[in-house]
């Protein structure tokens, strides 16, 4: 049997069953692992790979682009469980012929996000690859003890909301993959294709806040990432797919395009958004603090139900089919 | 300018140029880098990655080695500074059509590896690949603060020494590229290229003794390593060739199949053994101890000079010209 039937899911099942762990560590599962540090805090240790021909086109995407988006997705994970992030270790693997341009460009893209998001590069490993470049990037984040959040958190009656605009980062790859012309509007979702932004400060203060119960990254599309929050947590959920949050430039394109926007904002990917989970009782007040605080507010999309490992998609009121196809590395 | 021109000492020193770091944490340079966790101890944190066609060729090695040559290789690094190896955090591109019973023997690998130096993995990265399997290993590991060891420390007089054979896993890999008949022999030193030996048990204690002063892993070979150590320590070393340890398999393989061993000894790379420097005062006792405690001895190979950043070969007490081929992933 080949690998391709397996899934990405299945294979870190697998591997997650081969290696388990024991508290006070939390393992292979979550979007980072958390070490214990002291009696106060703990470490939050997150990796993530980008591969050519797999996550980016070495053609399409500018090096600085693509070293700022090397920092950004991993930053994304670090947020994810409300942590800081301190430390970063980059791998790069790199064919003979890389221009010598192309390289410091891409440093220059992994500084800027370390610059924006105070991270301290340590280490790494530069090595050789045949044909692909092949970028690994580790950071080790630090948080409070109490305040790390899990997937596993979520609650029955729960708000589930998300922090920004889905699928975004889904329509500037499809707007890259049909070329289409370069308007404002193309450029702005092309632009939040190659650089996302986590936001650390947002997710530090959701994280302190006592109603906030699960939280996770956007990065497999909601509908994948819901999923894994529901497993975990061993609920259900339903989803108002009128209100997710679509940014005008999404609907515009779209539209003209005839693309399926539900489809990219459930099944995209790439958003690095976080996903929350918020008792409703304060609900309405967390929401508050946050709009005086971060200036947007924290879109409410759905809320968790009681129905066990039960996703149910609603237009109107009423259960609708979605259809999605979705998005495996191995598919 | 293409990448090749600069050579893999090059980049790391216009990385480092980039990101330059502040004491307390130790960063890019040393085998590891080394952060502060508490009063007492440091973390110390190391990634290797293994590409295909580069590090490995996928018909040659068995998922299984390759597994546990991963772990070997990143363990002989929190060796190196004097660490205990803890937590792991795994890698993975794979392409498509990777077989589930490569991947399964694979992990094995990995978990024969953990299992032997006591590491937990907590968390990677699964993702697709194109055409070649790319792996890269993070490992953090623990020391107390005043045993950790850096490569800068190295003192005129030192005695350099070594704590194993040199040369095995070179000839190892020269028996498969030349594809000599599989002797008992040969089967040694190809077992050395795929399963190095690191053993934080040996640098632990060599770390816990005042006398000794500079310590690094020897991967890229004897003589591209110690001028690690010569830059760092601006001193000098003269190494006696006659004095470099090499197994019996290696002599008789060597001298059969017309190898020039000192090239393998010195310049063929993997070895995965410690490099140390002792202050000469004290190396007696200091091997005389270890090999009361490790069954096996501590090879004087040469000594320290205050010859700023000259490295001088000697046979028969007078220096010699060696000619080597250096080893470059990007040459």
């Amino acid at each position: 049997m080949e690998i391709q039937e397996w899934g990405e899911e299945e294979l870190i099942r697998y591997i997650s069953k081969e290696f388990p762990v024991s508290l006070p560590v939390i393992g292979i599962g979550d979007d980072c692992a958390v070490i214990c540090k002291d009696d106060k805090d703990s470490w939050i240790v997150t990796t993530d790979a980008l591969v050519e021909g797999v996550h980016f086109i070495r053609s399409q995407i500018s090096p600085e682009d693509l070293g700022y988006k090397t920092v950004a997705v991993n930053v994304s994970d670090i947020a994810a469980m409300g942590g800081a992030p301190q430390y970063a270790f980059l791998t790069l693997a790199l064919p003979r012929d890389i221009e010598e341009s192309w390289l410091k460009e891409f440093i220059h893209g992994i500084k800027e996000g370390c610059l924006k998001w105070g991270l301290q590069l340590l280490g790494g490993d530069t090595v050789g690859s045949k044909r692909d470049v092949f970028i690994n990037f580790t950071i080790i984040g630090v948080s409070e003890k109490d305040r790390v959040k899990y997937r596993s958190e979520a609650k029955a009656n729960d708000v589930i909301c998300v922090n920004g605009y889905l699928g975004d980062s889904a329509g500037g790859l499809k707007a890259l993959q049909e070329e289409l012309e370069k308007t404002e509007e193309v450029r702005y979702l092309i632009n939040a294709h190659f650089r996302p932004t986590p936001s650390p400060e947002e997710a530090g203060w959701l994280a302190s806040q006592k109603g906030v119960h699960a939280m996770m990254d956007l990065s497999d599309g909601l509908d994948c990432d819901l999923r894994r929050i529901i497993k975990a947590s061993h609920i259900g959920a339903v989803i108002n797919v009128e209100r997710l949050p679509i940014s005008e430039a999404l609907s515009h394109v779209s539209f003209e395009n005839h693309w399926e926007i539900d489809q990219l904002a459930i099944a995209g990917g790439e958003d690095y958004r976080l996903l929350i989970t918020i008792s409703n009782e304060v609900f309405d007040a967390i929401q508050a603090l946050f709009r005086e605080k971060f200036g947007h507010i924290l879109y409410p999309i759905g809320y968790i139900s009681d129905q066990e490992t039960d996703l149910v998609y609603h237009k109107a009121g009423k259960p609708v089919g979605m259809n999605l196809k979705k998005f495996d590395h191995f598919q």
